[in-house]
């Protein structure tokens, strides 16, 4: 139970924060923002989604964001939900991909179109693909504590899915909270299982803030070993098929816990804070990070 | 490091969230404010502060609210800041009296105007008065792991106050983090020193939520044994003499962590919820609470 020296944040908010969005969010405001976040120390940024532009308008600029970063020097991510995703990811020189699956059926067919099988039959292909381009691959694992539409998963289902994601060729596995309903306990559970077959490098977690407790869960992770999070300043986030859906953990609040018990971040939080608050007057929202707000207040 | 079977909630939105309300709230709507909080199943309410009205004007009628709730069979205490408050107080009835002190001298001289030592002997009148009245007596003590003045606060300066305000005659002792700086491993560290000489019955925790962290030192706290926790509906809460600070932990976000974890609070969720989302719509504030927002949402 003792914690890691350091932890490796993946800020999500051009992604999981657009994703949600209503309105179209201009392409230079979209650079801006992720410039913005890079420059206050971030290293990992998923920038965006290779998703029908038809299902998803808000990012339907993805080609457009993802060459004009290619610039910074940092692990840009992009999200891609199945073949016509990944040929676009490559066409925009993306060096890192994401998949996306869940033990949840309803949950995939819903946000993919398929099963959980047919999914993991999907990405296997794309994953062989991408691996012979040397790109990294993320598997991201939905619904891994409940389902909005299923319920309670089973921890068994979860790391079934989670070993057969990184015995396809995925070099890391997130771990996503999508409904917000993970305890210290259940989280400690899941990892010691997880941890039984990957390593701590192999394994991010994704707690989203529905009932505020992603923070607790991911210090409840870090006591287990883990020090690969996703969250995402401002506490934006949320999923295009649960419209109730609360945002990401927010990366203010990660890093402000990080810097006062001694956690390397990487990241200047006054900075972070500052972006974070640019992001949401772009977006014309509210800032929902206790510790941003702080921040802000006393700087 | 095992939890509670259950923890003991005591609510402090009427008082630590009016105090730093601008405009006054209508006494009929105090008294249904903590009466639908008391039909949620709370056992334990702070009610009111029999303070210098001319300080804090919006808790000018703490004699009529105290009279009025006479009925509601619970925990019912207000806060008493000096001989005068003390005899109000009992005039109305008061069966529970809450005292205030801080290891900061600034802070208590801003808050009470007079240092931390002349404090103590101030209460030591009062406490002994209140005790031949068989009155149940808390002892605040804010600033208990940094103050916004003096910053970080010494460890053995909160513990032997804390020591001293029991050998005054104080039932409880609940441990103020005004600044919201805590953290799990702070956390711990001052309840190890405090449990050497008091009983987890004697000892309460009241988090603010300043930077996102009210939850996990609860929790932090109650795998030291801590059940004793303070926290407001909504996130409500602030200190008077701290302009920017945030509320407290939401008893939303407690419960529900409670509930989600097989902790018994005694306390019906939805009821909570509902009376937490009455109370800001009376106020015209947003619910902070996270998993009030939540629940609403799906009942």
């Amino acid at each position: 139970m003792s914690l890691p020296k350091r932890i490796w944040i993946n800020e999500v908010s051009p992604r999981d924060g657009l994703q949600v969005w209503k309105e179209f969010v201009e392409t230079k405001q979209k650079i801006k923002w992720i410039e913005s976040l890079a420059a206050a120390g971030l290293s990992a940024i998923e920038a965006t989604s290779f998703v029908n532009p038809k299902k998803i308008p808000q990012l339907a600029d993805a080609d457009t964001v993802m060459i004009n970063l290619q610039a910074l020097k940092l692990h840009l991510s992009a999200l891609v939900p199945n073949q016509k995703g990944f040929e676009r990811a490559i066409a925009g020189n993306c060096r890192a991909i994401s998949i996306f699956t869940s033990p949840s059926n309803t949950f995939c067919q819903k946000n993919i179109g398929c099963n959980s099988a047919d999914s993991l039959v999907r990405y296997a292909s794309i994953i062989q693909q991408a691996k012979q381009k040397k790109l990294f691959v993320r598997g991201y694992l939905s619904c891994a504590w409940g389902c909005p539409f299923e319920g309670l998963i089973k921890t068994d289902d979860v790391v079934k899915i989670a070993f057969k994601l990184s015995e396809l060729g995925c070099d890391e596995i997130s771990l996503g909270d999508t409904t917000g309903q993970a305890t210290p306990s259940s989280t400690q559970k899941l990892l010691m299982q997880i941890f039984k077959k990957l390593s701590s490098e192999q394994v991010a977690l994704h707690f989203h803030d529905q009932y505020g407790r992603g923070l607790l869960n991911a210090y409840a992770a870090m006591q287990c070993g883990a020090w690969r999070f996703d969250s995402a300043v401002a506490g934006l986030g949320g999923c295009p098929t649960v419209p109730d859906a609360a945002g990401n953990v927010s990366t203010e609040d990660l890093v402000g816990l990080a810097d006062e018990i001694g956690i390397t971040t990487g990241i200047n939080l006054a900075k972070l804070a500052k972006a974070g608050q640019e992001i949401c007057d772009i977006l014309g929202t509210n800032n929902q990070s206790r510790t941003g707000q702080t921040v802000l207040k006393l700087n």
